[in-house]
């Protein structure tokens, strides 16, 4: 039995559901924070696990490169190797390679390219895909697509969608079945609605355990987003988990949940949080900003998450004026807890049938948030 | 009644004490990690306290800058600014002048110079000094002295330890004294034993809670460090503790403890842990270096650190290798994590009268001791 998906419960189009996994189960909707090279940036797991995270990201790019995925398998895996006991998706490398390796050549095989990191040379195929990921000991694997840049033509969007049906095929054939372990496919097809259900019906028929939506949050805007969902709604099929690659921002994800999506990673709050960005219900906290050198009060009133709860915003500026790594450390701390706080107060809102009244006070709110 | 110190007992010339102050006891002979601009260098506060560190030392110099005394103030003080409730002691800032800050005129009133940070002029006298550490809410105030360079000539060391000596006068009578709160004088007569010795004597009669010895590891090396401690052991006053600014190794410590010192200070864990060279008590392991790429071992075997106790070298290499910041993080907390240990240990010999074998042992650990 591979990774399987139950649906709780369903509040118009937004769904409250649990993935079990060989690593354990991830409540959804669920936030995956994103550890690219074999850690969150700059936080210990078990400082991740009290955000409240389920499961992580890892990116196949990253760690392909170093340590290289036979060393990740030396060591036991991902799991052991970064002390992350819970479940762990990586992604399939393919959208690294188009977003930061060198000289890449695409051909029916694969895709062949230089390290970001050294200019080595390295290929990847839907087969080499699927065993990188096997050696990382990945519960969520993703399959190998070819990711095209944005805007796209929709001859160049059909091709390069059926391109990745095909190598969706060879993925399906390629992964090795394990108790707890599954495989998801990735829709593709641009902003174009009848490429995008091409390619669902597509991976319907090859039986993986999840479908993702790819291809977005690549500078279409929010409204080409959400519409690309709008159309994808009603041919997703419901019995599998539904993951929006790399999005996005808390709006972002609000209103894909109300679309039926369940899943979403994102380095927005880790990254923001290296920059002095901080999350809030009412808008950023830019913590650079002169403002906040002598405030007293917590970054976000009433938030329990680490930082808080014992630290004030004067003390995180003067934290990053300094440059001192403790200023990252706590910001990329609260924004994971207020990402993990807000799929907590989504995933209650669908289980008590509430996600309509939830999404319009959301709404009221994010029309008066701003910046300070 | 400000600070106390108790001995508790005593094996050959090392002790075991405990000072109380007003926020809670240290427990001596005792290591203080440094945390510089309000913070140890990547941990979190709690993370320190689970090394088993009692008390920090904070970096007037550093603080007076950034983000200001007055500040830190009107933020409740040091304790509450950085989430720290254990005690804190503070330096007066005279040693990084000397070695940090440009421009810099000493007259009889004091030391003026420039900010390292943004060119800023700024004065430090005796009394200023005390004031800020009280701004600062420090629970032991160290008072200001002039530090020289090494080598200096006999003349200059006395000059300068007279006039030391003079403001350790006037600092005391600026101290304003607060239940629990304490001010150590500093011995300062660079390799000269006879002014040591009556640096000693000049600061008996002022009536400090605590007795630094200042001016040392400064690159005079251990040997003419030790015999400094060992000139001064028959003089220091038994009932006040003994600290010994800016060291050291874990062998100098060792090595000082039986010469009678109390308390200690360093960056070394903290600054190479950030360096990727950890602690052992079989010498240092340069964890960049490649041969620790594929070990599945520990930094220490053993070791019952967060860091040992869950990574392996192979990951803390790869973290390194990858410019992650949670490479310095776990290695910071392996070596703060050793440094605490070993100062358990050598309580522990002192209070069971065994500190002599515990000395022979080390002293045939570290003839063999090298760097992987």
């Amino acid at each position: 039995m591979s990774a399987t998906f139950e649906v709780l419960g369903q509040d118009g189009r937004a769904r409250r559901g649990v993935l079990h996994t060989a690593h354990g189960d991830v409540q959804t909707p669920a936030f995956m924070p994103v550890g690219t090279a074999a850690t969150v940036k700059g936080l210990m797991p078990d400082q991740v696990a009290q955000t409240g995270a389920d499961i992580l990201l890892g990116n196949t790019y990253h760690l392909m490169l170093r340590p290289g995925a036979d060393r990740v398998e030396s060591f036991g895996g991902l799991h052991r190797f970064m002390a992350w006991e819970k479940p762990i998706l990586t992604d399939s490398g393919g959208f690294q390679v188009m977003s930061l390796a060198g000289l890449r050549t695409i051909d029916e095989e694969g895709v062949t390219f230089r390290a970001h990191t050294d200019g080595s040379s390295h290929r990847l195929t839907p087969e080499s895909a699927m065993d990188i990921q096997r050696q990382l000991d990945s519960d969520i694997t993703m399959v190998l697509d070819e990711c095209i840049s944005y805007p796209a033509e929709k001859d160049e969007a059909l091709e390069s969608m059926r391109r990745s049906m095909r190598w969706a095929e060879r993925c399906r054939e390629a992964f090795v079945e394990r108790p707890g372990y599954g495989l998801f496919g990735i829709i593709q097809g641009g902003i174009y609605d009848d490429l995008r259900a091409e390619s669902v019906d597509a991976l319907q028929s090859m039986n993986f355990d999840g479908l993702a939506v790819g291809g977005l949050a690549v500078g279409e805007g929010q409204a080409a987003m959400l519409s690309v969902l709008d159309g994808l709604a009603p041919v997703l099929p419901p019995a599998l988990p539904h993951y929006l690659m790399g999005v996005g921002t808390p709006d972002d994800i609000v209103k894909a949940v109300a679309r039926g999506i369940d899943m979403f990673d994102c380095v927005l709050p880790t990254r923001s949080g290296r920059t002095g960005r901080g999350y809030s219900r009412t808008g950023h906290i830019n913590i650079k900003n002169a403002r906040h050198a002598v405030d007293a009060a917590p970054l976000v009133d009433g938030c329990v998450c680490p930082t808080c709860s014992k630290f004030s915003r004067g003390y995180l500026h003067h934290l990053f004026r300094c440059g001192e790594m403790l200023g990252p450390i706590l910001l990329t701390l609260h924004n994971l807890s207020f990402y993990q706080q807000l799929m907590a107060e989504i995933r209650e809102a669908i289980a008590s049938a509430q996600f309509a009244t939830f999404l319009e006070n959301w709404n009221i709110v994010q029309d008066t948030s701003e910046t300070t």
